[in-house]
C-alpha cells in the first residue's frame, strides 16, 4: 500500500457540467463570486409590502395596501420591505389587499448575501460533489465545475489455459469496482498466456494490466517495471504491482476470483481512488464489534476474513475466502483485516470490522 | 411517508447484462443451477499429481513424477488429486519433477462445489448488487441478470416570474439526486406558471411533475388527484403529493432549494427509492450521539436541523435551512430531524444524527 501511495497522486483537473459532477471530487475551492441571493427575495408565496406601513393593522383597524403579488424566490420590488403570506391577506377586487396584523420589515424575505456573502466557501477542495452541493453552486450562478480527472483503467484478460471460464468473470467484476471507485474503464483485452504476448499488449496499451502470475510478472518486468511480487495477504498472495516503462502503474491480478477481488480492493482500487482525489482506503464503512467466537489466522499472513452479525452487537466468522471463494464475501455482513503478525482474536475480542453495505 | 408507501411498490423485472448490474436490485433469488466450481480445479500455479504417489517423499527420498503443469484455475487432469506449489518442485531436464515432501489429496485442490452446491442460495431478492456478487455470479456462468426496473422520472419545471435562477439550480439538483436514488431522468419539461399550461404539460407528461404552490397544486387537482397539499415539515411545509389520472405518482417540490431538497428526500425520493427496489429510507447513515448546545424546533412541525460534529463525539446545532438555505446542508457534518410534537433538545441528550458522508 505503500507502494501505491509513493506512486500515485491525484490527477489534474477537467471541467464538467454540474449535472454530470454527481460523486466527482472538487479540484479546487468554490468560493460565492458575489453574494447569494444577488437580491432580497420573497421567501414564501404572497403579498410584498412596505413594513413600516402596516403599523396598527389589526382586526379593528384593517389597512388597505396596493396588491403586489410575489412568488416564493421572486426579487422583491423595489420600496417593499417585507411579504404578507397569502392566508394572512384579504384580497378585495380592486387591485388592493386587506391586512389585520401588522408585520415587521424582514418579515418573510431571503435577505441578499444570507444563503453566502460574497468570497464564502461553498465548498473546499476535496469535497465529492452530491446534490445538495450541486445545488447550492447551481443557486450560485456556475454551470461548470472543476473536478479532479477520472482515472482511465485498462483491463488485460490474459485467457485461461483450459476449463477456467473465471477470467471474464474476474473481468465483470474488476469493470463494476472499478466504476464504484471512480474509474473510467478503457478497453478490454484478451491476451494469449504467454510473455511476449502480454508483454506486447502492456507496451501497446501502456495501461494497467491484468494477468496472472509468472508469464504476467516476467512480461512486466520485460515491459517495465516489475516493484512487488507475491504479498504476504490471503487471498491475494500472487498478486503483482510495478509500472510500464512511461510510469503507468500496473496491478497483476490473481486468477481465483477471491483473490483477484481482494488484490483489487487493497492495491488496484487504492490507486484508482488516489488518482481520482478519493480517499484512499476501502470505500466501505467500519464499526468496532465483540467477536462471539475465536477467529483463527496464519501467522505472517495479513488475512481478509468474512464474518457476520450474531446476537446483540456480536459477529461470527464465516467459512474463508479459501475455502468457498467468492460465497464467502456475499454471504458476510462484513470482514475483519487480521494483521500479518496476529495469530487472530479470542472470543470476546473487540474488533473492527468492515460492513459490506457500500462495498 | 404513509401515502407514498401506500401508492407505490416495487417495479416489475427486467433482464440486463451483469456488467452493467451495478447496483440494481435482484428482482428475485438467483440459485446455484450446478456446482460451483463444475470441477475439482488448481487453487494455485504447480504441478498436478496423484497424492499417493507422493508418500515417502523426502530430501533422503526425493520422488520423481511426471510434469503435469496447471495454472490456478485450471481444471486437475483425470487421475490427478493434488497440486504441488511451484516452489516446492525440483523441475529436471525431462519432462518430469521431483519432490521431497508427502502431498495430502486433496491439497491446492478447490473441490467441486466447493463455492456453491446445487440450489445453493447465491443471492437473495432484493440483493443489491455489488462488485462481489457480480463476480459470483459471473463465476456461476450467468450473463443477465433479473432486476427491478428504474423509475423513470419527468421532472417539469414551472419558469419563474422573474428575478429568480433557482428553478434550474432546483433541477441540477433533483437529476442527481434521482440518479443517486436509481431513477432514470426522462425529459426535463419548462412550462409556463400557469395553471392551464402546467396541467396540460402534467396530462402529455403523465410523470412525475414540479411545480410551485398553487398553480401547480391545482393543476394537479385538475389533471388527476392533488392527496395532500401542505405538510408540517421545515423546511418544505408548501409540498404536494398526488396522482396523474393514470395513477403515476406526482410530487409538487417547494421553488426555494432548501425545501425543494427536503421535499425530494423525504417523499419524491422515498417513492423512487420504493419503486426501484430500495430500502424506502433516507439513503444515509446514521449514529446516536450527544448534542453539547440545546437544539430548538418549533412545536407542530417536523424540523431538518443541520449540525456539525463538535468535541468528543458530539454535535452542534448550525444556522438552519430558513436562515442560511442550503449552505445549511453544504456546511453540515448531517442532520437531526426533530418531530412534530417537540420543541426540540436540551443541551446533553442524546439524538440520532443522520451522516452526510453518503447522501
Amino acid at each position: 500500500m505503500a507502494w501505491v501511495d509513493a506512486t500515485t497522486e491525484s490527477l489534474g483537473p477537467e471541467d464538467v457540467r454540474l449535472p454530470a459532477a454527481r460523486g466527482r471530487v472538487l479540484a479546487e475551492a468554490i468560493h460565492a463570486l458575489g453574494p447569494i441571493p444577488c437580491e432580497n427575495r420573497a421567501a414564501l408565496d404572497g403579498f410584498a409590502i412596505q413594513a413600516s406601513a402596516s403599523l396598527g393593522a389589526s382586526s379593528y383597524n384593517p389597512i388597505r395596501l396596493p396588491l403586489i403579488g410575489v412568488n416564493a424566490g421572486d426579487a422583491l420590488p423595489a420600496g417593499a420591505d417585507a411579504v404578507v403570506p397569502l392566508q394572512l391577506a384579504e384580497r378585495d377586487d380592486q387591485a388592493c389587499i386587506e391586512i389585520v396584523e401588522p408585520v415587521a420589515a424582514g418579515d418573510n424575505v431571503e435577505q441578499q448575501g444570507a444563503v453566502a456573502t460574497i468570497g464564502a466557501t461553498m465548498a473546499p477542495a476535496g469535497t465529492r460533489l452530491a446534490a445538495r452541493h450541486i445545488g447550492l453552486l447551481a443557486v450560485a450562478g456556475l454551470s461548470l465545475v472543476s473536478v479532479v480527472r477520472r482515472p482511465r483503467v485498462q483491463i488485460l484478460i490474459v485467457k485461461p489455459t483450459k476449463g477456467a471460464e473465471s477470467e471474464d468473470a474476474n473481468a465483470s467484476m474488476i469493470r463494476v469496482a472499478v466504476e464504484r471507485d471512480g474509474g473510467v474503464i478503457g478497453e478490454c483485452v484478451a491476451v494469449e498466456r504467454d510473455q511476449m504476448a502480454i508483454g506486447t499488449a502492456l507496451i501497446e496499451t501502456d495501461g494497467t494490466g491484468r494477468g496472472t502470475n509468472d508469464h504476467s510478472a516476467a512480461a512486466l518486468a520485460g515491459a517495465g517495471e516489475l516493484a512487488i511480487h507475491g504479498v504476504a495477504l490471503c487471498p491475494g498472495e500472487t498478486a503483482g504491482l510495478g509500472r510500464t516503462v512511461s510510469g503507468l502503474p500496473v496491478v497483476l491480478l490473481p486468477g481465483a476470483p477471491a483473490s483477484c477481488l481482494w488484490v483489487y480492493e487493497l492495491f488496484a482500487g487504492r490507486a484508482i481512488r488516489r488518482l481520482g482525489g478519493r480517499v484512499a482506503e476501502l470505500p466501505c464503512r467500519s464499526r468496532g464489534m465483540t467477536t462471539a467466537r475465536k477467529i483463527v489466522s496464519s501467522l505472517g499472513m495479513t488475512e481478509i476474513c468474512p464474518v457476520r452479525f450474531g446476537a446483540a452487537g456480536t459477529i461470527e466468522p464465516l467459512p474463508s475466502f479459501a475455502e468457498i471463494g467468492l460465497m464467502a464475501a456475499v454471504s458476510a455482513d462484513g470482514f475483519v483485516i487480521v494483521p500479518q503478525g496476529s495469530e487472530g482474536y479470542p472470543q470476546g475480542a473487540r474488533l473492527t470490522v468492515y460492513l459490506y453495505d457500500e462495498c
